[in-house]
């Protein structure tokens, strides 16, 4: 195995599509931090807006290994662990690489920027992923470069871009995603098909959505929730595709406080919505082809049922894998 | 994400399970080695009988990394790597520390054992997955801690066994693994399923194996070759489980050099094998359920054909993951 900028960029990739979509609106970032003899100090990632950038969450973990000084691990908000870091980082970071999959932001919000902090504490190498295209956060590279920094860029790039594009998609439209549960002879019927790990992470989802969209017979047969209560989150609202407007309405999702649910013919409500995720069947798949962006499918190494794809034919391109408890879960588009 | 040595042992995990199979009559293993300081020097693994253990490829990769000395990068046996680091080793691996899938081995071959190796070059840390119950080469621990090696055991022990368990099989009685490429949707119908880097892993496994078990229905319906050409292999004998007696022997497989083609109604002749590999249908899945060790799927991202899969009921438990190319390779075992 080779270990070099791309070995040290994957690790901050996988660790960040941990959390791809959970992050709105903010991009999953991931952030590798080694010493000058590839002395691996962390690898973390953006976990939630509101919470600390990966560049912040990977310099407190560095510096605990570098200092032994635990104080740092106390500290939880950006603006702590910045200001933690100028006054006490001692020059301990002089001689590190951070590797970020996203060029670090240059905005000035309630923190300092993620450049600045770099430059800051005299980081001298930086490698970087994709560059931000984002007007109100790029400039990273510059700030960087002004301040001496050597930066390289375009490490794994389309797979940095590949996590980056929903991030895009939110920022310039919005970001449609296909999500399903099957086993591993492609069923989908007959009762709990994932674990509960993937059930929380698909609830976690639905507390950062705002929309999803549901077809009418599943609502019908399946008479779901569609809430986020294994995470106790708020319930986005839901869009049934349905030509018959008539509901039972004591089926679960109707009685949900603080949502709305709309029931339509076609799918132009999505231009009101910026982070949608479509729950869907077989029928669902093929109406959404051409609006979707991303798929996510929760694959359970189990064998029963009938095969939920009868009749669709499609090629995906593999974005990210990875195992959560027994279960795969994996992000796709489909091969253009 | 926490960087210890469950970090260290499971990148090696990872690493050797690439070579699952392919190492037969040798046991799967990996090793990574790292510096006081979590400098990662080198991830490798044992490829296949003949080639260097992966505790010796290993310390060949971080000899190069600690003292840029690429005359060793030029050694490929064992013999010239352990004569090269004995001679040349000026105390560089000192101070790092030593992860190995499974316990090194004692056995004095053509070589002398890892655990000697490891003790002569003065490291002082070795972590271990497993530890070995063959009694040939077990006792590595032993040589090391009398040597005053700090060892420490069991470390992810449940996936380190995982790995290592069809080489107990092959040492014990035999490794019978069910082996089959299938669509997201589950079919295993209408044409090529899997990359050329999938297939070619398939002949590379063919080309270790010394049986393959095939279904009668399957070999009139896909006329298969069955050998190893992908990668100049030999070609595996053959076991077609049928009744009835007769097939066209020009469909291809009869017509490969240097193998033997049973033809049966029962599994017994598997007892003459050692390392087999049942390509299977679900007809085939059923009726070996009893008698398989491991799974092995290719899964392709795609969708088409119909379900191969419809009457079987399982629960696996996942072993492995990894990509390559676009195709997914999955190793289980059936959740007992
Ligand atoms: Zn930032
Ligand atoms: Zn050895």
């Amino acid at each position: 195995m080779v270990i070099d900028s791309s070995f040290f960029i994957n690790l901050a990739l996988k660790e960040a599509w941990k959390y791809q979509g959970l992050t709105y609106p903010n991009p999953a970032v991931g952030c590798t931090i080694v010493s000058p003899k590839n002395e691996l100090l962390s690898v973390e990632a953006h976990k939630k807006s509101g919470l600390p950038h990966a560049e912040v969450m990977a310099l407190r973990t560095a510096y605990f290994k570098l200092t032994n000084d635990s104080k740092i691990l106390e500290l939880t908000s950006s603006s702590e662990i910045h200001t933690f870091l100028l006054n006490n980082h001692n020059n301990c970071f002089r001689d590190i690489s951070l590797y970020t999959t996203l060029e670090p932001c240059s905005h000035i919000g309630k923190t300092p920027s993620c450049a600045s902090l770099i430059s800051a504490l005299g980081i001298k190498k930086v490698f970087v992923g994709f560059n931000d295209i984002n007007e109100e956060a790029s400039g990273g590279t510059e700030i960087l470069k002004k301040s001496g920094v050597d930066v390289q860029s375009s490490i794994l790039e389309k797979k940095a871009y590949d996590l980056i594009a929903p991030f895009n998609k939110w920022k310039e439209d919005k970001f449609v995603f296909f999500k399903w549960a099957q086993r591993l002879n492609g069923s989908t019927d007959a009762g709990t098909i994932s674990s509960i790990e993937s059930r929380i992470n698909v609830h976690k989802m639905r507390n950062v959505c705002d929309l999803l969209v549901i077809g009418g017979n599943t609502v019908r047969e399946d008479r779901p929730t569609l809430d986020a209560r294994l995470v106790h989150g708020k319930a986005p609202d839901v869009l049934i595709i349905s030509r018959k407007k008539e509901f039972d309405k004591s089926i679960a999702l109707f009685g949900v406080e603080g949502r709305e649910v709309f029931i339509e013919d076609n799918f132009s409500l999505l231009n009101n919505y910026k982070n949608i995720m479509i729950e869907g069947s077989s029928n669902m798949f093929e109406l959404t082809k051409d609006i979707v962006d991303y798929y996510l499918c929760y694959l359970a190494p189990t064998i029963g049922g009938k095969s939920g794809f009868e009749k669709v034919e499609e090629k995906f391109e593999i974005l990210n894998i990875d195992q959560e408890d027994q279960d795969i879960i994996m992000w796709m588009k489909r091969e253009k």
